[in-house]
């Protein structure tokens, strides 16, 4: 098992935001973390969507950060009063808040005159040599590291250039590789073959997903695994499974 | 304050499933729930996303049912090897799986000659004369409330019939309603009045959020409440703000 080798770093994810809560808005940070974790080998454990409620931040990341190698925050770093991560993250590892002299020239370098106190709130981390800025092309609020805890921003564009920034500095596991291979079938059909296959193959994920196309039930089987050769055989298997309940399988890329 | 004469009821959502966490799939189960638990009155408190692993499952689900009204899952609920949910719940509560007799006979009726016994799977429930099956209009798999936990389908069409079809039995609380206004102004250009408006409402909970459209810095303010009069009061405020610094609000629907 080429996992056994080196056990993969493990992440989650807290998605702070009463706007994911009320409906309002359709969070995609998990996704985009999802997806940029399996390329470097970082085993996504979990992810959770809490409202803008400060003992609800302060208790999560504690019992998160301890849970996992690295917890990823989004949301809450703005200038605005439901703005509250920055105070929560401190409190929850009992740092004080201050104000950093970069961020603080930055931003009165880009607002000039506009410069309030409500906007110098953005310069806010919690205290401490650790705590280490993470670079933010798009905008100025400071995201940072502190720990094993990434503080990001809630607009998944800035989210996105943070975590590009930091992405260097995160201790990489064996990538996850995965294809696809979906044919014209329901689960139900190849789901003995599909047991028999996951029996055999231990190391490989294999999931099954049923979607409709054109008023046709179809499923879509992914095989996932850090070894690229087993998933081959796998999906090969699955075809072959496929084809024997005279399916015609459509392959995905290859991993 | 309206909402204190009568507590509104909570919820939690569990979305089951290693596709979310992988980055394959786009979780939209979520923000489906979220829109109609707001219009039903029933507060979302939490969401998370959990993999296909049986432990984690069970204990996430004992966690939340004790501190939730209620708790829906989405799900591993298929024929397949790797859906799983309802060996967990039946297991979080301490019951056997059972084979719904109504279940197997529509099963039958529906797949004829293609039933084999991973379909049958489908029928599973866990075992006690309380646990009530949702009706699905699209697919034959049992969905199905359990004390307060309801385990609906991932597919999110076939989950959103489920849950069509269970709400009439949920208990209601105060409807929250919003209304937002957003104008071509920086958040920080308008987040003093925003903590004043806030602090003087705080029956109201105000949302500030920034996009980006056409190159120009925007920020929508959404103002969510059981208590429309006072959210009209609130978005006129911000709109004030807003006009303060020369930016011309633009109003959402009325709540």
């Amino acid at each position: 098992m080429t996992t056994a080798a080196k056990p993969s770093p493990t992440a989650c994810v807290i998605v702070i935001g009463d706007e994911i809560l009320s409906g309002r808005t359709q969070d995609t940070n998990i996704r985009y973390l999802a997806t940029r974790f399996a390329a470097l080998g970082i085993r996504l454990k979990e992810a959770r969507v809490i409202p803008d409620v400060a003992d609800v931040i302060i208790g999560t990341i504690n019992e998160l950060r301890r849970r996992h190698t690295y917890v990823f925050t989004t949301g809450g770093i703005g200038p605005t009063h439901d703005d509250i991560t920055t105070d929560c993250v401190a409190a929850a590892f009992g740092r004080k808040v201050v104000r950093d002299p970069r961020v603080v020239e930055a931003l009165r370098g880009y607002y000039g005159e506009r410069t309030n106190e409500a906007r110098l709130r953005m310069a806010n981390i919690p205290d401490g040599p650790d705590v280490a800025l993470i670079e933010n092309s798009l905008s100025i609020a400071a995201g940072y590291r502190i720990e094993n805890v990434f503080v990001l921003a809630g607009v998944p564009s800035i989210a996105q250039v943070m975590f590009e920034a930091l992405e260097p500095t995160l201790t990489k596991g064996d990538p996850m590789y995965s294809q696809s291979v979906d044919a014209e079938v329901g689960e139900g059909d190849i789901a003995d073959a599909l047991t028999a296959i996951q029996n055999a193959h231990p190391n490989v994920a294999v999931g099954s997903y049923p979607y409709g196309q054109a008023g046709k039930a179809r499923t879509s089987i992914v095989a996932r695994s850090t070894d690229r050769t087993e998933i081959a055989f796998v999906i090969d298997e699955v075809a072959a499974a496929m084809r024997a309940v005279n399916a015609e399988p459509v392959f995905g890329p290859a991993p």
